[in-house]
């Protein structure tokens, strides 16, 4: 035994957070395999090494039980114990550990695809504490986490067992249900509970549907600007994204289809588009429809947030339309209940059920069962639809006041657009700005605001600022808009622009 | 107006889920795209419809003004309402939906690789309710529920927003600084908090590392038998599986490496196997680490229940061994806490942290942000060491509690196999035996008991049960043993073999 390394061994100074005889565990496993000790080395008896130490003879043979399990030492009766010899020489083995640094051949080592995550947007991470004007963001500062408890206890007095245990891999039965019901009576969805598929939040919607109606190098169609999250997926799959502007009436089936003749899969958000805000026409969903049924193609529509509209009843889902043939549904808990739920759920048709859940299981088994129960209990019992025309209510007050605020502070700066939907307003900027620029001086001064350019696929957009009501109340609305209003002044000056 | 359809208006009849606008709504643009309304064809007034309906006028007017805001009709002052003629000829339309039914072209609307997930095995739905003897399953009956609802209840004290907001899509901060933590100690893995990212089960890490690492045809080296769901990921990625026999010393990479000399990626349980409970031996670990270098490659180490070994410490892991260079290391709270958690964690190499990170986005964003706070302070308030210390317990109790039982009511016909890890014990039946045969008489008497055929992936094995023990106490452990002791009888009598 190496001298040197012995009297190491001997220095060894308790550390709270770890045992003793694991710490001496260490030590000799990090000899070995380091090569400071070699195959056919003789270590000290269990005597002799607890005396060293001053260490009990109990712990002391525990260390060597261990390294005789694990292969690393060989007992030898009578003879004592030694480092095992039909090891690689581990010194070797070092030095070819160094040599092999992980960054060396990275690139060459990492699958070919992998390189497509390289590309997703770095906007999609976002940071824990929300600021003004964040968007996609629900009041979850006003959601009734008392009610949620005391759910949550109620559930919990019937027995555990069945909440900790697993479900279906497509989810919890009576959720499905819950949701089927829910889709019927308030977004004309046509569908049973066999073709409700729950899922990790929409996102993973849409990239098991990317999955299974993607190959690498397809052509599909997508909504310039867009969600980056679905023009992740896209990229990630392989895709060639076809990006298509989106006016008033959302996307043109007519100009996607003669720019890409090649696309079979459409992407959209026809209720609320992301992040014009318009609605799609009634004659543009059913030409996207024909368009479908004509390429034998599928729609992937992403329904966010169609619960929040402000004028008139929620517009009929795309999927009823089509009578769920060609649509797969993508609805989503995060706005109506909270975003760090990560609940979300898919309506597939029919044919391509079984499918959609294999590729449930490969992606995760399933989600989480107390969540699902809990979900289907708030829904069953009517808390949910009562939230939710609370929350309307609430995020109407809040818009007007976002409105009322611009127009008092910053009325010759931001033009908000008239929006029915959707938990953020778009604000135009005067078109020679820069949207990016004015993004980041808001940043400084601690306001979160994203600029429309940072949502564009392809296209050059007119500057605009994306401001997110949802879970500030109006005071803080105020204030954002007062710091706001000092930042576009500041922006003007440092452009050498008048009033 | 039709009169046959508007007689069919006539005698709507209230149905309590709905609104009765809804209701109405409903029965105009089913009309509309059924064709029975056609563009041009005017409306009754909203005093007419009232009148003919027995609703009240502003009923009829609702349902009117969201029909015009839908694009469905549209109305001409001093006039009145007609459905729109900017809309394509539904009746046309209709029929054409109808030609086009879904079934029809599915297989070649859908994406190539779509059909490798439809390889997915069967055997990965697991029903809901839990029976002797399934694998894998902790012992949820006897979770300290009244603990995490104490340690949810003090969480909700501190304000809901944080709890119900986004985290980091890598996951919370202390959670991963508790789990590298927890890592470093437990595990003798090499990180640090940055590396760790968490993800929605054990199943998503590995699907996750399938994406970066695998290409489609890329061979991969995995154990035979085999984890059912990384075989499953694997092959849904396109990798070509080859599968390598795993005898009491794990996985023999030279044996892997001759037969398949293209695979530069292995996926494998060191610590206890899966299906066969064995532990790699020293030398087969290093030999796989060394592989991975002189390969560029990469290793997948699945440490799904290491934390129950009953005799020593668990054996030290791969990753760690290795430095943390090339070993993806997965990880999962399923089976120390509860598997409906969806909880587990990926220690990834730092090179590829942020590419895994961004994968992770695309897969789901994060995982839910509740479970994670309370996981977090289980781990930090010290309830997970010593849950798992008192399971470790629990555990050995009814392994002995099967081992007992099996030898005292079946010791002629069941071969226990001695493993000193995990939640379940192989039973070795008579050599020519058929395994599936017996799981499915034993399924007919209530008893769930995966036959080891059923993880095979390529190769013949010696017919087998996988008998779980976690969440059966001695009881149920008797009742379950002494109904297999009969339905083995029972086959053995119809093979009309002797005693």
């Amino acid at each position: 035994m190496p001298s040197e390394w012995y009297n190491s061994l001997r220095q060894l100074e308790w550390n709270g957070d770890r045992t003793l005889q694991g710490q001496v565990y260490e030590q000799f496993t990090g000899a070995i395999l380091s090569g400071h000790l070699r195959p056919g080395d003789r270590l000290p008896s269990t005597r002799e090494l607890a005396k060293a130490l001053g260490i009990g003879r109990n712990t002391a043979s525990w260390v060597f039980e261990q390294l005789a399990m694990e292969g690393f030492v060989r007992t030898r009766r009578g003879s004592g114990t030694y480092v095992s010899d039909e090891l690689p020489d581990f010194g070797q083995l070092h030095r070819l550990k160094t040599r092999h640094a992980p960054a060396d051949g990275l690139a060459s080592s990492l699958a070919q695809r992998a390189v497509r995550y390289s590309v997703v947007a770095r906007s999609l991470r976002v940071p824990q504490r929300p600021v003004p004007f964040r968007i996609n963001l629900p009041a979850v500062d006003d959601f009734p986490i008392g009610l949620w408890r005391r759910v949550m206890k109620s559930l919990m007095a019937d027995g555990a067992g069945a909440l900790l245990g697993e479900t279906e891999p497509a989810g919890y039965g009576p959720l499905r249900e819950a949701i089927a019901r829910y889709l019927i009576i308030n977004r004309g969805v046509v569908c049973t509970a066999d073709q409700v598929v729950i899922v990790a939040g929409a996102q993973q919607g849409l990239d098991l549907a990317t999955r299974l109606l993607l190959d690498i190098g397809d052509q599909v169609l997508c909504e310039d600007p867009g969600f980056p999250g679905s023009v992740a997926a896209l990229r990630a799959a392989g895709a060639e994204i076809g990006a298509v502007p989106v006016g008033s009436e959302g996307l043109d089936i007519g100009v996607g289809a003669r720019a890409f003749p090649g696309a079979r899969l459409a992407v959209v958000c026809p209720s609320s588009q992301f992040p014009l805000g318009h609605t799609m026409s009634l004659a543009n969903r059913l030409a996207l429809i024909e368009w479908a049924k004509q390429k034998d193609g599928w729609i992937i529509e992403d329904d966010y947030d169609s619960e929040f509209r402000y004028r008139g009843r929620p517009v009929r889902s795309l999927q009823g339309l089509d009578g769920g043939n060609r649509v797969v549904y993508v609805g989503t808990f995060s706005k109506v209940l909270f975003p760090g739920l990560r609940l979300a759920y898919v309506v597939v048709p029919k044919p391509v059920v079984e499918l959609f859940i294999n590729a449930r299981i490969v992606a995760g088994r399933q989600s989480p069962t107390f969540e699902q129960v809990i979900v289907e209990r708030f829904i069953t019992e009517g808390h949910l639809g009562r939230h939710v025309a609370k929350m309307r209510r609430l995020y109407a007050e809040r818009r007007q006041s976002l409105i009322r605020t611009v127009g008092e502070l910053i009325p010759d700066t931001i033009r908000l657009q008239s929006s029915e939907t959707g938990l953020q307003m778009i604000g135009w900027l005067p078109p020679d700005w820069n949207d990016a620029e004015v993004s980041a001086l808001a940043g400084a001064e601690g306001l979160e605001i994203t600029p429309l350019s940072r949502l564009s696929v392809e296209r050059t957009l007119p500057p605009a600022l994306l401001l997110g009501f949802g879970n500030f109340p109006p005071a803080a609305i105020r204030k954002g808009v007062e710091t706001l209003a000092r930042v576009l002044d500041g922006y003007r000056a440092a452009r050498g622009g008048g009033a």
